[in-house]
């Protein structure tokens, strides 16, 4: 595995591997790396003839409010875990790197950004795309990977690839679970024990809610209900949101919903007493017409 | 030459082509070729194997007092044209084509806008900047050519081109003046006969003012005053703007001049009885240290 520190350096060797044919597999990540990138990398492994991996953890996307210095970075254990992964190449830019010159622009995600967790965080997806977009000039995949757990997140850089038809295929990766179903997440450990148990019930809600869609229930306010109060009186928890969407555009259903084909997600977002934890899933609703 | 119409049909034809190691020179403009354009297209086809033209006119550049409707059009005898500058490939997509999906994100440009044309027209380089990615992204061209005409919009591609690493080799491509020194615009038909005599005296205020820095003058309200006064006097014209930038950073400069080695921009915007006018010139400044 090689690191690469500089962006005229990564770009040169992409350059000179994509002109040997060889198809490149990307996995951007703010390190810390845990199952869910171990997850993205093995995926990119399986279907690419190059893995980069890149480490890079992004000012742009952290708010006043949300503490960059404070995000957890191990690039030896990240370097060790991504060569027992098979990465072939792990870009590792510093911040002066990466934003060295004066910033002229940022793109500014107008679409998909005023819901779920996007709502309390402004100019989070801005930044998001901004790096990604970088990124993607940098290492120019042939394919994508990014985790479902952040939904939103994959719905953003879905606009961005469509909006700059950038020649890029983005695999979702779906939420790795523990056997009990719990989205796995370095919040986990945030759980105590009781909550541990009861935290399972989180992803019954989001397949209680899918499946009252599937048995034909039209009102989405009476699916968000009965998700509440499952949730409410399974888990004792408090309940952010309950919120059901068109996917990926993220724009309102009608209620009763309309008929048709189109994809839908049911995010959630919890608060036990020390962990704040988000999950959903997305399917295929394909009904009357 | 080929006429192309299709994203995508374009991005196939691009990969075709630079994968024989054909080096691409790209033109973009909204058509309507004048002078200037050609000039860019011939300096595009000295400098390259395969050169591609795009004539689109972008909705999303125009404000909303901008009618982007009335802009002219003329696309036969554009065709005409780029056919006899040797022009390879044609890239002519219609609106529907360019913006068919929900569009997600806007480049919103933050540096370099608030100043000359710039400030009176908000949002105008968010939508050039946009579309030039788009079109950047469709092209892929080892080159890019612009015209110093609108010196504020290649100092926004060069800031794009920065901020997103992109390998394209931006090329400014100096004004194209009549004998007499005035810049060829297509507004200059406008011009009254006595006000076409005079208005080569906006380039000599700019000589002037380049000359004056040269001598070893030091304050900036001087050198404008001194350019003012003297298109005042020799044109009888109203002077919208004299201003004095770095170059193409547009900030402002010291005054009195900082020593050192750095780019200039004179640049000027006046207004004739129904024409107006705009010129500029870039100039190497080297003074002490």
């Amino acid at each position: 595995m090689k690191i690469i520190e500089k962006i005229i350096d990564m770009q040169d060797v992409m350059k000179i591997e994509k002109e040997t044919g060889k198809k490149i597999g990307f996995v951007p990540t703010m390190g810390f790396l845990h199952e869910g990138h171990q997850t993205l990398l093995k995926e990119a492994r399986d279907n690419n003839d190059i893995v980069v991996l890149s480490i890079f953890v992004n000012p742009l996307q952290f708010g006043p409010n949300e503490d960059f210095d404070a995000y957890p970075r191990d690039i030896l254990r990240d370097e060790q875990i991504a060569k027992n992964m098979g990465v072939d190449y792990l870009f590792y830019p510093s911040v002066d790197e990466m934003y060295k010159d004066e910033k002229t622009t940022i793109i500014k995600v107008e679409k998909r950004v005023d819901v779920l967790c996007g709502k309390h965080r402004p100019g989070h997806f801005d930044g998001v795309a901004t790096v990604v977009m970088k990124l993607f000039q940098i290492v120019t995949p042939h394919k994508a990977y990014f985790g479902m757990k952040d939904a939103q997140q994959v719905a953003v850089i879905d606009g961005l690839i469509n909006d700059y038809h950038l020649p890029i295929e983005l695999v979702r990766v779906e939420t790795v679970r523990e056997e009990d179903g719990l989205a796995k997440s370095s919040r986990n450990v945030y759980l105590n024990e009781s909550e541990r148990e009861k935290a399972p019930k989180l992803f019954q809600a989001l397949c209680l809610g899918r499946d009252k869609l599937a048995d034909g229930e039209k009102a989405i306010h009476e699916v968000k209900k009965g998700m509440e109060e499952f949730i409410a009186l399974q888990t004792g928890a408090k309940v952010e949101y309950v919120e059901i969407y068109a996917y990926p555009t993220l724009e309102e259903l009608t209620s009763p919903i309309r008929e048709g084909k189109f994809n839908i997600i049911i995010a959630l977002a919890v608060k036990f007493s020390k962990a704040r934890l988000i999950d959903n899933i997305v399917f295929s609703y394909n009904k009357g017409e």
